[in-house]
């Protein structure tokens, strides 16, 4: 397993990412503060050039390669935003990538990869048939297979997150964030928890795959059959590795929503802050919204991690939309 | 009439407002340019605390008050963005602001208004009757009186705009601008001619609001008797006095788009870039649809102004949604 980066480590990413893209905001919102009765902070990742967090570790993954690494190019496996962050920091730094994407992924999906400048195999019905089968290109080619929750860079790009929401809110009482395989809650808690351990770090899965959430509950890898989620990026069986390693000494509360408090958070959070939350985003919205008892009076940081929600999920958000007052 | 800002002022206003606002990015639409056959580049307004460039000026011109001003307080009229602008500055410079919205003003904008630290004073059923009230006010109370297109300091904050599209793309062929009283393409163009006059500056209204557009055909103001288009920030019937002064010797180019242009344009541009556009945004990204074979193979950048299309908005564009491939 590789080594998990330290604060030092990150703060080195930032640097390096602070030459690439435009920090993003945290702006408190006063519509859900107002109405669930604490001090809630957003942080828009949707604001990044792919509207996802995962563009800091891709980018940043990609500029630790060697210059042999470069040259022979990185593959993946995803069917959405780690693997636009993945094509994002190819592009960026000039280095080849080929991303599987699973037959049946939406065509608005598999474009922006390719916009980006990666190469798309399509290949298997699922992402667990995309990771072999980008193992195997990486075997036959020589390229540098890469996965979310077991990279040294993915987790350190991730992390800076962790530095701007303790710079711009040093008095911040809890974070929540989103949990799919692991990697985001442990780069932003190790950053968060190095500066100031008194800080709260929640985690939220969802609960048709809560495999995070039973690991640290057990304290040791839990695999589940499905991850049955609207969710992309909750949808994973098993932590990863390296961040499962980090995030279980880490993380001081886990829960879990279900797909229908996610769909009702989506026009929720349009509502408050104008922007169409994907199904990881609107499920530390919907953690919110359901546990503001518990967090009244608190100064609570969330992070808008990404706005990819697609059209049909437009779509099928207007069902949930209340009658305007 | 007061003064219009110079290159000068609009780089002063500049080094002022980085202090309180995250600089906005501009990103290349690959989408966009793809289908349009051009190279399009948008500057995202709708990443600000209020989601719209608004802010720019409101929070500037709050800043050029003296000590008895700031004490005394600001009135303005609004139904939204510029009310926002205002309120905005004034929390955030400790000056006492009284906006005046008129009766039917949705409660999603009155609330904002209110969330920002206004006071809110409801009369009358028109703008013009706010203006008129917030005008009343001021005479009243000794409190300043601020009109949008008539006020130095947001035409400066406006202009701060155009600084950064020509740093960020100094060999943009195009800029492509929303214009409602015309106090934005004022601002900015005057940044942007001051460093490159050979950019073209286009300037975008609704068919139903076409106050300026006529004014600058005829190069004499022209008050039209109605401004009936769903895009707020479009909807006044006559030029700014001191932004029409500036604008008329700098634009370049002035196009109408129908109602039903820019509600067509909302869900294409949600699918490009992920954001839901108000009407103002959502008539430039029409007419670069409508013009592309004009615009054909050039660098254009154009300003997603404000993101603020409300509840009712996004349930009406939900019919305009193309079936997903």
């Amino acid at each position: 397993m590789p080594s998990h980066p330290t604060l030092t480590d990150i703060a080195r990413a930032r640097r390096f990412l602070n030459d690439h893209l435009t920090p993003t905001p945290m702006y408190r919102s006063a519509g859900f503060s107002e109405t669930l009765g604490l001090d809630l902070h957003v942080k828009y990742e949707n604001f990044q050039p792919i509207r996802s967090f995962k563009v800091r570790g891709g980018l940043y993954a990609m500029s630790l390669l060697d210059e042999s690494q470069r040259e022979r190019g990185v593959t993946t496996a995803s069917t959405g935003n780690h693997g636009q962050g993945i094509a994002y920091g190819g592009g960026v730094l000039g280095v080849p990538v080929t991303v599987v994407v699973p037959h049946g992924t939406p065509k608005v999906k598999s474009d922006a990869i390719r916009r980006l400048g990666a190469d798309l195999v399509v290949h298997g019905t699922t992402i667990a048939d995309g990771f072999k089968r980008a193992r195997e290109i990486a075997e036959d080619t020589g390229k540098v297979y890469i996965e979310d929750g077991e990279d040294f860079g993915l987790m350190a790009g991730a992390g800076t997150i962790g530095l701007e929401i303790v710079e711009d809110l040093p008095d911040v009482d809890a974070v929540v964030l989103p949990v799919g395989g692991g990697n985001l809650i442990a780069g932003v808690g190790t950053a968060i928890k190095a500066t100031n351990p008194e800080v709260r770090l929640i985690g939220v899965q969802a609960s048709n795959a809560p495999s995070v959430y039973r690991s640290w509950q057990e304290g040791r890898t839990v695999i589940t059959a499905t991850c049955d989620t609207f969710a992309g990026g909750l949808a994973t069986t098993y932590p990863g590795g390296l961040a499962f390693d980090v995030l279980k000494d880490l993380v001081d509360e886990m829960h879990l929503v279900t797909e229908e408090e996610m769909k009702r958070a989506i026009p929720v959070v349009l509502e408050h802050t104008g922007f169409i939350a994907e199904g990881a985003a609107a499920a530390v919205f919907a953690l919110c919204m359901r546990e503001a008892a518990a967090l009244r009076g608190q100064r609570v940081a969330i992070l808008f991690s990404g706005g990819n929600l697609g059209m049909d999920g437009v779509r099928e958000m207007v069902r949930y939309l209340p009658d305007e007052a």
